[in-house]
């Protein structure tokens, strides 16, 4: 028998009290949470914060390489990783539907508890609503998190700079074609799956390596083509990237080509785009492939000074044509 | 002509960034928001941080003292108020159902707005996501915010000692039964409104004349009674309240008459309990009513050491009876 949410869970009363500790305070369990006050009381942070936050409404809510828990862990880890800086304090609300699979719902707490622990990030408070069924499809996730600054100037979106080099953690658009894949049971040539991972290892790397990390961005909604947009724009400097040295999966490449789909405008979720000088192009590149997530890094582009604002692809036959933001919904519930 | 969110809002690329910079970015613009990366860049925070989050889910979106807009700004100002804290930055998360009205957004993006600077605090960053239609009920707002922390030890719900006295900010009850009216369409007698307000003012004022303000809370779902009743357990005391001094408004207890309900039940969304050493009772009293929204505060009850963990109420006629914590679903979407 199925056991499953009733709304009294969201009553905040004694149902609720009854969720939360059997589930989430058992699972999420540390000193700054387990006080269960109004607000989690943090430790001092030394400087200037990050602070990032994401709801999350992936479907399904397991797939290949993860889970909307995993997730919701890993992005909002990578958007305040962005800043260089340290992620270290999460908050995690979720809206859930009445009628729910507990069973569910315990997957998801585990698996976030399971990448807190991996990103070593603390889940330091929480919210719980349940909504009456039909009034959300099963659960959503927002987390928020804050982080420790590791120097000023943080690396930035208006930070690139002519002459610099553009780099990228790993092959792209996996996550994408993975969502797509299991949302529309395609069963796509071998073994496609999320790249859901964190970055603040890998960031912590790359800071290290290189004095001036002008740009961290990851390119998850839009894909790469659309972030590299938005940095043209905030950095008022062109991008020119090299199709043949983006890695892209053979089974991405292949599942894109069969559904007419460019990997350049699929989701990422363990990917990091990497701006530096051109003399720390090197380090910046060793560095990440020193991390278990940036095996497959690679340099694959140019910031120039003409024709600022835009993204120019030079394509493999050694054409160029100009890459634009992600026009139109490619594909809702993503993330 | 009604306009309608699209889908293609949702999707990271240039529909998103039109929706993000028309409506959110020019209402919340701020010099921290308006840099736009993954993550907002705060300023050093001395000392220790409080940190809260809540996710709002009320229905219907507008009702009379508010919107589901100012209660996602007053909701979290007042649980980082909670730690004694002062808040000062929120982010703000939205889940947005396609097909919503502009308009409505663009309403409640205002009322946002406009919280937020009553508030003096800033929304720093953010995310929206658009779900297909069917899979959310028009908006779901998560806003996570950062204070600092004034003075340690913190007030917690763990610090009530026997012998502190218990002061409510003002009547009780007033959101609970509105947004029931609002939802039902019940026509009750006199003007019912929400209290929906920031505490953040009272709080300060309270600390500033209190030495050593024992617990903090504001009693939202599951009301006053469950409210005591968490606080009663987590510091191991019992709490006696005197039914006759707890503030209600008039209409307020002749709607609980009529529908048979109990306002100590009921969700508050500005108020705040106060547990304070006895000999600091009056001060903490003069300080909660020098403020707007401590007009009416009161002193409604004690802390003793015997039948630690149970709230007892003293009734109007001389009487004791036991006030549990909320059982069953009073009200589904209150907050």
């Amino acid at each position: 028998m199925e056991r499953r949410l009733l709304l009294d869970a969201g009553s905040g009363g004694r149902a609720s009290q009854r969720l939360i500790s059997s589930l989430m305070g058992r699972y999420f369990s540390n000193p700054i949470l387990d006080v269960m006050d109004d607000a989690a009381l943090l430790p001092a942070i030394d400087g200037p914060l990050a602070m990032s936050t994401d709801s999350y409404t992936v479907t399904p809510l397991f797939f290949p390489g993860g889970s909307i828990g995993s997730l919701a862990i890993h992005g909002t880890v990578n958007d305040v990783s962005m800043l260089g800086a340290e992620p270290l304090y999460l908050t995690c609300a979720m809206v859930l539907e009445e009628g729910l699979e507990l069973d569910t719902l315990e997957k998801v707490v585990a698996d976030m508890a399971l990448a807190a622990e991996h990103c070593q990030v603390r889940i330091v408070t929480g919210d719980t609503k349940v909504v009456p069924k039909g009034c959300c499809d099963k659960l959503f996730i927002n987390t928020t998190g804050v982080g420790r600054l590791r120097r000023q100037p943080a690396p930035s979106g208006h930070a690139a700079k002519p002459g610099d080099v553009v780099l990228v953690s790993g092959a792209v658009g996996d996550h994408g074609l993975t969502i797509m894949a299991a949302r529309e049971s395609l069963s796509l040539d071998g073994q496609i799956r999320s790249d859901s991972a964190p970055m603040n290892g890998l960031v912590a790397k790359v800071m290290e390596a290189c004095p001036d990390v002008h740009v961290l961005r990851d390119p998850t909604r839009g894909g790469v083509a659309t972030t590299l947009n938005e940095i043209a724009q905030q950095s008022g400097v062109a991008i020119v990237l090299d199709d043949a040295s983006v890695p892209v999966h053979p089974e991405v490449a292949g599942g894109c080509s069969f559904l007419g789909l460019d990997p350049l405008y699929l989701a990422n979720e363990g990917k990091c785009l990497v701006i530096v000088p051109e003399d720390q192009a090197e380090a910046a590149l060793k560095a990440m492939r020193s991390d278990p997530y940036g095996q497959e890094a690679a340099i694959i582009g140019r910031v120039q000074e003409e024709k600022a604002g835009r993204v120019t692809l030079k394509t493999r036959i050694g054409g160029e044509r100009i890459l634009g933001m992600l026009e139109g919904a490619l594909l809702p519930r993503i993330c």
